[in-house]
């Protein structure tokens, strides 16, 4: 039985106490944050506590607290292996003495619970000896992980707030333009499925369609003459992007 | 049964020549295309022609052609109704008696085929008259349409150019930054599957996640490091769209 602290009741935080709670294998032994009002729902479940320096003995802790967060905190104190979950941090911005990183490659939502056994985890230890154990941890969470270095994990990283951020936002604007004009937003729920479920067998440049790759100035005049603002700009920047990507003279 | 004519054998056209093959309600009478190169796989299994001064008779008509081919045909000769498939070109630029609309809102590709019944279809006559004709066609082919004028079917396809053509390339830029550091494109697929899952019960301004909408300057700094060129310009534009759309001072 591994004994595990979950530093953290965020998004990513609430999402691993659920798997660890689930899990026989794990002993989740206590659970941190600075806010009571985060803590109050396991007060009685899960022994919790606010003082950082009151942390219990325990062999994993997981930080899973805000990026400029991490290099706050003094953990020198602690036996057990420090892991963050944070893409773009370094390990060595814990002070621990044992340090890793334990990185989920997901988008998390407090509103919809996500299957952690199909997330990707991008695993780092600074000591060779710790990622064995880290890896027995994560076999209990999760089905799929990975070694990555730092400097992998941040490219991860970047192409994981394109894929996800940025493709989430490029919808808020389609739901926008949808109620300029009263049009039901689910009457483009094939369109936006197809899309994505291309991406599983399609390389997206043999996928690309539309006025930009066409090079059809009609149209993209017609589009840009119904925007404004920065949804121009986009308009203006992701057709520019495509065409150069397709070798069309601009 | 209804015997239909279609004109183009692109992307579209090639779709609705499939569907149209496969049901017992529809006579397939005749396919025209300027190419014969694209006609050869259909000799000896239906009538075919290049010349548009010789179509058949045929109950309804379906332009398939590029939004600047359709205005440029004179179909005047024609008794029944003539319909193109374009997302932004009036009914009006055919010249034809019978005039409508007949657009389906997916994006299609060669490669791949798709399930016409789940696609929705928008439709328009210039005569009241042939709407029902038109939808006793459409139901044939698709379980969704709807009647929808010029303007709100203009605006449905610029929204659709944003939630696929533009979702799409920013994929490929996920592509080309995964390739930067020989990182697995599939590595996230749970997590481009779950952004676009959650577009089916989440409103995308709840969904937003990510260093824009955290106004995470050092990661936002970071990762335009790693940037150059249009990519570099793709995410500031998205991030100053996410930032504006949350209120965040820039």
């Amino acid at each position: 039985m591994i004994k595990v602290c979950i530093l953290g009741v965020g998004k990513v935080g609430t999402h691993l106490i659920k798997a660890c709670i689930d899990n026989i294998d794990i002993k989740l032994t206590q659970i941190y944050s600075r806010s009571y009002k985060s803590l109050k729902e396991y007060i009685g479940i899960i022994p919790v506590t606010q003082n950082i320096n009151e942390l219990e003995i325990a062999d994993l802790y997981v930080v899973a607290l805000p990026d400029d967060v991490i290099s706050q905190l003094d953990l020198n104190y602690l036996t057990g292996l420090v892991v963050h979950t944070s893409g773009t941090v370094s390990y060595s911005a814990l002070k621990a003495k044992q340090t890793g990183v334990f990185y989920p490659l997901q988008s998390f939502t407090k509103e919809k619970s996500i299957d952690l056994k199909e997330t990707p985890f991008c695993l780092e230890t600074k000591f060779a000896e710790d990622y064995g154990f880290l890896v027995s941890f994560t076999k209990l969470i999760s089905n799929v992980y990975d070694e990555m270095n730092e400097q992998k994990r941040q490219k991860l990283h970047l192409a994981a707030v394109f894929a996800n951020n940025f493709t989430n936002r490029v919808m808020g604007i389609v739901f926008d333009v949808c109620k300029e004009q009263d049009i039901d937003f689910n009457m483009l729920q094939p369109l936006i499925q197809e899309t994505f479920l291309k991406t599983k067998t399609l390389n997206p440049d043999i996928a690309q369609t539309g006025p930009a790759i066409r090079n059809d100035k009609g149209t993209i005049k017609k589009h840009l003459k119904q925007l404004t603002g920065t949804n121009k700009e986009v308009y203006k920047i992701l057709t520019k992007s495509i065409q150069e990507k397709h070798g069309i003279e601009l």
